[in-house]
């Protein structure tokens, strides 16, 4: 989609973006990790679970001898708040194509005491050693062209945007210009194109982002309020090529309380770069 | 489908079939629990990872304060042999209606020393707890009913049936007694009816083993050889009813030497029971 990066004016390199500042890890000592959790990802005073994601992603990359996250698997114990944290990692295996990794945030609460914010467990390795082969029958979600009337933009997943498209009169709106193209096409289905409002290319750890970034699918469902994440578990599949992200989340199932959201990723040549499954609560 | 159940001459009733036998673990100190891993349950030496799933989730459902899975993320570490392991678990949280633990199994190698083979991270409720509600948009896979002349039976994962259903060959056979229904409905597509051979009701342990017990789906995609499995996350979604299961297992993407497997679980009144992803590796 080059005419979407021709149309940002300025374009933050990775590395040097917002996103970059507000997930970099501080080491204390071996495995350890501070960070200070910034206030621009919270949706309802709690911090977004993929913005978490990608903090304890990058502190894996870091504690790992591989820098990757192939699988990450989260489980949401406490809901964070903007502010100190801490990061401490454990390697649980190293082999020579994949390592796995453990690693726990955790806030201290009013009276001091360490609170376990989320758990993951993680394998990582290096997409840039796989081999090209594809064998697919994934194709890319159709969402309206970015520049067209109804889509006037890129998502720009921060502040305000982040902490507004997660509340309940989200989906009243067919275009919300903080969604860009988010399209509801039917019960249990959302579809966006997904960049970072700075104009970062998205890498990696930008896909653990992007995978939590839409609202909620449970608001297609007809549900409104917080549809907090139990457990989210991501699979990178690919490094994404240069350029806005398409993704589409599916719920099908919605039973006893509990929804699964699965996710897509699509870049911009077209690949299916990263897989997301969730299970989340349903307030009914 | 009650004819399957008549046609059982006799029914192991839960607890007290091979499967409740094998996964078995007897507590050893609190939350830490002794197995004896089967050799029943082996593919090409290694033992299969539905397997190891259900033990260890039967470990964490005595150490946890909740008894039902609803989801549990496991990373395979090392290949399991059939023999004496330890299963070492650690309560991460306790909720009102979820509570979260993780839990690891290890065996001695031939020096003596722990080896850790998996590792999961599982949050636990009470299905019977659950509301009734159900919104859903997922449907049963179809699947030549139990009874025609090309289904003679239902799945028996066990012993020589599981060892054998693993090997590359199997796929050159449309119906394989061993697998029951197992029908190729396409590139990456998998579905078989599922019961355990002494006509055990399922439980939700037995959905861990389901979601992992069918021939990987890179045999239908031209693969052929061993597929480990790097990470496999189950969702528990209802508890299943009595009966067969079907269970349809699809692959979308392989790419870079990885694929997904996406399982689905369906009980005999037609609901989905269990959703399963894993990320495998394909040796190319």
């Amino acid at each position: 989609m080059p005419e979407a990066a021709s149309a940002q004016p300025t374009r933050a390199p990775i590395g040097a973006s917002e996103f970059d500042r507000d997930t970099a890890v501080t080491p204390r000592e071996p495995g350890v990790y501070d960070i200070d959790l910034s206030a621009g990802w919270t949706i309802m005073n709690a911090v977004n679970g993929g913005y978490l994601l990608a903090v304890l992603g990058r502190a894996l990359a870091d504690a790992l001898p591989h820098s990757d996250p192939f699988t990450i698997s989260a489980h949401y114990l406490t809901a964070s708040r903007p502010g100190p944290a801490v990061v401490r990692t454990e390697t649980v295996r190293t082999g020579r194509t994949l390592s796995t990794g453990q690693a726990s945030l955790f806030q201290q609460d009013e009276e001091g005491r360490e609170v376990e914010r989320i758990r993951v467990l993680a394998s990582y390795g290096d997409l840039d050693a796989l081999p090209d082969d594809v064998r697919t029958a994934a194709e890319p979600p159709a969402i309206p062209p970015m520049g067209s009337a109804s889509v006037p933009r890129t998502v720009p997943p921060r502040r305000r945007q982040l902490r507004h498209h997660r509340t309940p009169d989200a989906q009243a709106r067919p275009v919300d210009p903080g969604m860009g193209a988010r399209t509801a096409v039917g019960q249990g289905e959302m579809r966006a194109w997904f960049g970072l409002a700075d104009g970062r290319d998205p890498d990696p750890f930008a896909l653990l982002l992007a995978v939590d970034a839409l609202p909620p699918t449970a608001f297609e469902l007809g549900l409104s309020g917080w549809v907090p994440t139990v457990e989210l578990t991501v699979h990178v599949r690919s490094r994404p090529a240069p350029g806005p992200l398409r993704v589409s989340v599916t719920t099908r199932n919605l039973a006893g309380g509990f929804l699964e959201e699965d996710a897509e990723v699509w870049d911009s040549e077209n690949r299916l770069v990263a897989q997301s499954r969730q299970l989340a609560r349903a307030r009914l």
